[in-house]
């Protein structure tokens, strides 16, 4: 099966929920797959913070022959956020109404805007029923969100290590993390590589939440007893910054991180129990008991109050990251689910 | 019972662990009650990361005559760390070899360095004895080794959220915290507020090293769900972070998180059992159930390996930062060992 990567135009003027517009945009996505005669046989991806339409790349165990989403069946897709900057529209990209890059100027933009744009994508695939929309953390958030603003579009939902609310807890993280990219002067800038200091100070904030103790005592820890400096984990945590800091950007962090705080299914609506309601597809949660970002009581949440959904919590020494660790154990809990909750593609 | 404050003086070289020296030092300190006939009737208290000597500031209410410490009964001593910025000798005092302050200049020191220090302080008092030696967190890695290094000298010993070694998962958070104040491009200055935009980055991430997620739902969460922006868990860390910049320095934040990174009782000696062994004093060890930065594991390895210890761990919903909250069960705790395991005081 080929991969193929594709670009989404659209240029009519896209409200943004906070009331800016943008006067368009691009979606760069990536397909595996054929899609069948009768379309019904597509799976929507939706990447966390930092990742890009490529699902192969940072999901790859996910979607080969022996997995649940066989590439053979089934037609994968999967959409960089808007915003992002991995080929759709972002704060690097060119304002067309200015001629100058967004830079500071790009709207804030919540997380329903993103699968508004998303939407329109998948009208103009004539995708109108999607087998399983499957998303992990701010991925899952709007996997939430989409299968509440169009319920009759989705058979299946995976959403793991995610919230119908984001916590104060976890907008403090955030907050953390866009302190640190102010602290750095050049942020005020208009340029590419502004604030690209503190965001790998912010990439260490969030390795944090993504990880827990006990796996950084198990991969960091120390062969001997000498040391006064130069500790593993502090490298770890600057290998990590700089990691990030060569393929990201501190605009489209701090928008995404933003769109996280902004998480709420209940606004706007009769309550987030309501709201949940509103889900037709069925739904399983995943958890991971170590993840102090997005603890299992918020999965519990999720689960206990949409209609059709099954609680999976998983161990894991790796916090969070647990959802890009735990391969064998997930496509398990997914395959298992698939198999029981059936339905068919003909 | 009056408060007092007093400064000593040390006017010889003074060797520190990584290799540097300090021509001479002076150390802060706070005392409350008198010192009895016999000299024992001393409680030291050791602060943590950016305590003040004056310990009736940030733990009051272990200090009035209801409380386990009362000052008719207790002489209570407490210094502010060598390093530190409330009147000890700290990379804002001037280097009397150069005429100019130390900022970047002052040399790395280690928990042991801070100890020896407060040791000297303690052989110019004429305390051949403490009845109790007591410190959270950094205040309890700096009182553990102290045990160690003279184990003769003190009856009782409280560690309180600390740990023998501080953990991979620690430093990651503490590195964090310095590539925060890195990416702000002050910090290179030699200049008493450099860095200080980064150090407030710093304390937000310590912020959520210090708290808990359900601590957070408890006093952040919003009273609306039409929010897009401006979440008061956000509020609450520039709030906490302009609040630290208005009384700290950048340069004795890192020190200490230097301190407490390389901290390791088994340095240097047979093994971090071996060296626990050494301690004679009665041992409480105090937990909290929610701390992620110094999880209940490290305690019960402290009461573990000490000979004459007990643990205790309490339930907060305000992870490390209880030690600073639940003084009621807190004082219970202190009183009943302190009966239990009485060295009487004449």
């Amino acid at each position: 099966m080929t991969k193929q990567d594709h670009i989404f135009h659209y240029s009519h003027p896209f409200e943004l929920e906070a009331g800016r517009k943008l006067p368009g945009f691009q979606l760069k996505y990536t397909t595996l797959g054929q899609l069948n005669s009768d379309r019904s046989n597509a799976v929507w991806v939706i990447h966390a913070l930092t990742g890009s339409s490529d699902f192969t790349d940072w999901w790859k165990d996910l979607f080969t022959e022996d997995s649940p989403f066989d590439p053979r069946q089934h037609f994968i897709i999967c959409a960089n956020t808007l915003g992002g900057c991995y080929g759709s529209t972002g704060p690097l990209s060119v304002n067309p109404e200015t001629g100058k890059n967004y830079f500071h100027h790009f709207p804030q933009f919540t997380n329903r805007d993103v699968v508004a744009s998303f939407d329109l994508l998948r009208q103009h695939l004539g995708l109108k029923k999607i087998n399983t929309l499957i998303g992990p953390s701010l991925g899952g958030q709007q996997a939430l969100e989409w299968a509440i603003a169009q319920p009759e579009v989705f058979e299946h939902l995976i959403l793991i290590a995610t919230n119908a609310q984001h916590s104060p807890w976890g907008i403090a993280f955030n907050e953390a993390q866009r302190m640190a990219i102010q602290a750095d002067q050049t942020w005020k800038e208009d340029d590419a590589r502004a604030g690209l200091e503190g965001m790998k100070a912010a990439r260490a904030i969030g390795m944090i939440s993504y990880r827990a103790h006990d796996g950084f005592e198990k991969t960091q820890a120390e062969k001997t007893s000498d040391k006064l400096d130069g500790f593993r984990a502090a490298s770890y945590q600057q290998y990590q910054g700089q990691k990030l800091a060569n393929r990201f950007n501190a605009f489209t962090y701090w928008l995404l991180s933003k769109a996280m705080d902004s998480h709420h299914a209940g606004r706007g609506r009769a309550s987030l129990q309501e709201a949940l309601k509103q889900i037709k597809a069925k739904t399983l949660v995943v958890g991971i008991k170590t993840d102090c970002l997005f603890p299992p009581s918020e999965q519990k949440f999720l689960a206990d109050n949409i209609a059709h959904a099954s609680l999976k919590i998983i161990s894991s020494d790796f916090g969070h990251d647990g959802f890009l660790v735990e391969f064998s154990v997930f496509k398990n809990i997914v395959n298992e689910f698939l198999t029981r909750e059936a339905v068919s593609i003909p």
